[in-house]
């Protein structure tokens, strides 16, 4: 599995354990909501900023969202 | 200080501790020098798949390598 889809499988298992819809995680990440299907779906090939406003937007930091199984 | 300039300082520092010219990192990263050099001077913004690889040529996990001061 590639890094992109790791990390869609993090953020959506981060996302629900919050309890939030991709459009309320949006909202909080600052974010589109399509853009949040997107790198939910392994799609998306975030950038760190990008990937600064996802950790922000999920209260956790950015070693922690990307503490992807090796 | 923005994330792309932290992840720049934080890049050198590493790939000094370990002293290796650019070029040696570059090779090691899978990347080309002049983009190792801009990543260092804060002036690219990185995508999770050039973040893996340039944990992998530091031989660290990305997790590690977004570790940055927040």
């Amino acid at each position: 599995m590639d890094v992109c889809h790791k990390l869609g499988r993090r953020v959506q298992q981060l996302r629900q354990a919050k309890g939030w819809s991709q459009d309320e995680f949006a909202h909080r990440a600052n974010l589109h909501r399509t853009y949040v299907s997107g790198v939910e779906r392994g799609i998306r090939n975030p950038t760190i900023t990008v990937l600064e406003k996802l950790a922000r937007g999920l209260e956790i930091t950015m070693s922690e969202l990307v503490a992807l199984e090796e």
